[in-house]
């Protein structure tokens, strides 16, 4: 994979953007890799968590900009067909079913920023700048973002950002609530896996699994009766799993529990035909 | 009711989880009878608000676990018929029309958290600590938290409590906006009852049942047009009532206002064929 | 005009609530104006954003009681035929398409508040006092605040203003997220068009114009995959846009862009048939 990394130490898998001489500016190629490198991930179940960075000193400059302004020009023949590339690859972190964590070394931009929103952290150096500036290359917020982001800040907030473009420093993104903590550069990795390795050492892989797809989902759903349909298929096929028993046994035993259960074979279907995915073209 | 106690005093309701030895364990019957209270408490006009709390050191330790490693096992013969029973009580809470405050006087841990989400409020004691612990005994989180949490803190953090599972105390839950206040021990109650008191005081009951259902509602809501559907019915029906007419006459006389209306008899269908509750099971 | 008055300096349209007498009350007149004066900032490529502010000492005193008791009744034939005014205004404000600002110069009480929660931001002075007072009047939230108000402040403190009905001072509705900044009343204008400029000086018109129907319409979609829908549409035409030319090319020649295209005329549709704005009715 000519544009990203993807590195295993433990349970923790690393996926780096590498393009450092172009600041890790976003390709097609990218959004690929991205995307069968968090497939890869999501089948190994000897890894429990994904750390996404950026090598070099930036984190992602954003969409290439290399072929000047016809960047954004698109042909896919039927319109309706067209798809963001970005929002591709956030809607695959979307339904991954385990723990990510983005440690923006550095400035991220654009797509760099917004590619972000669907990872469940984001820990950033104390120096990043980060901007969403669309509106001054005139085009506009994509990478599902327009989702995203009201729902990570105040909506105040996601209006000046957007509608600026300008760029925002670490210190006001931590207060608006995007970013998680800051950290100097040369621990930022290590504090991503720090915070691995506190939501996955005492906890069953399955459990992870369906709180990440569930609290996702739950955080659009529009009445909690769609919520609680998911939830109780959820528990009722984790009641009687081996997880489950292996839980309850090793609290009260006031022992370590030791999980049997698989992310790869033993995660169920909690949404069913009513309540999977909506698919791109719902005409269709 | 042998696992709970509901007490009126004035026009507040305290309902009080009541198995101190076990430290307010859930149970089954524990759940039908909060379902049954809230059922009472709907229908008497005298109770205007409703205080839920913990008899004991404890708020409640989460669920039974005196089953040990079946705990959870359920057989409901169609698998889509099971219900979590948590989420019963929960959506019960979510229709109720009248303030909800939950006085969390000690540890909450799995359901006995998840139970107040639903809740208005949650003032807690200084002291108390919580624990979204599903995840550590290899089970899912439940009673539609998946829905209330992730609107109630930001998305990392309750991302992080899920995943790992870890307590939380109540500084960090005040920070995150899940606890409304902290008070001493001593005065939880009391303070929950203030509560109760500013909300109720100067307001018509019905129009606060009104406000309930549709700030839930409308904070689910996809688009605004949802929430205009659902206030114009509203306000037909009470712009035309003797409580407005008396809100108004007060007002403009500069006295206090006595509202006439009934919340078991003058609260309007808001909602109406096309917004009701969505079935469990939407395929039958 | 009568009830507001319209003024247009530089690209910032201001309009002002004109009744200072009564404090700006609300009626009828004013809201069929508003929408006048939205429909016309909307189509004038001229302007690039609104301020909403009052005339004298007050933003908005709320609904006009002259009509006392009778204040809110309404015959409409048909009940379900009535739709609430304040939730016409602010439908249409969502529908706009450039950014709008509320300059709250003193006490917005009723429909004086809920109008501005479709505002992109609310600047207010410190003195600024509101109150969601329904609920002392015998009457319900309206203007759509039941979707509004528990996206912009916590879910708490929304059901604490609401079920209340009592005033919230400025430094309230600051810290809870309502308010973006606080000003002197002396400079509050000033500030607003401060605010303004930083929006709209290097930015897209079209891009803002389609970045604010994608925010907010984010804000409320329950899965990303509308998100995606509605950006691929809006990528898609404006990647091929002279602005998009304009805005890359001027970046990689490190020169000020100016962007050509018009919002009155090249605003694409991007909800198409499928995600159009729902009818009030759905059942006819």
């Amino acid at each position: 994979m000519p544009d990203i990394r993807l590195d295993v130490t433990d349970a923790i898998a690393t996926i780096t953007l590498d393009r450092p001489k172009q600041l890790n500016a976003f390709t097609n190629a990218m959004a690929h890799e991205l995307i069968a490198a968090f497939d890869t991930c999501d089948r190994d179940d000897r890894i429990r968590a994904v750390v996404l960075t950026g090598a070099g000193r930036a984190f992602c400059a954003g969409a290439d900009l290399s072929a000047g302004a016809q960047t954004f020009v698109a042909d896919p023949g039927d319109p309706e067909d067209f798809r963001d590339i970005g929002g591709e690859v956030v809607l695959r972190m979307f339904e991954f079913r385990k723990p990510v964590i983005a440690a923006i070394n550095g400035p991220a931009v654009g797509v760099g920023i917004t590619m972000t929103l669907a990872a469940d952290f984001r820990l950033a150096t104390d120096s990043t700048r980060i901007g969403f500036v669309f509106n001054r290359r005139g085009i506009v917020p994509e990478s599902c973002s327009s989702w995203f982001l009201p729902r990570l800040v105040p909506m105040q907030t996601a209006l000046d950002w957007v509608y600026s473009g300008r760029l925002v420093d670490a210190e006001e993104a931590l207060t608006a609530g995007l970013f998680y903590a800051l950290h100097p550069a040369e621990t930022l990795l290590a504090r991503a896996d720090t915070l691995a390795r506190r939501l996955t050492d005492d906890t069953a892989p399955v459990s992870v699994a369906l709180s990440r797809q569930m609290l996702w989902r739950g955080l659009g759903a529009d009445h909690p009766m769609i919520a609680h349909r998911i939830e109780s298929r959820a528990l009722l096929s984790r009641g009687a799993s081996a997880d489950a028993r292996e839980g309850v046994s090793s609290f009260l035993e006031k022992r370590p529990a030791r999980f049997p259960d698989s992310v790869d074979r033993d995660v169920p279907d909690i949404f069913g035909p009513d309540l999977a995915v909506p698919p791109f073209r719902p005409s269709h």
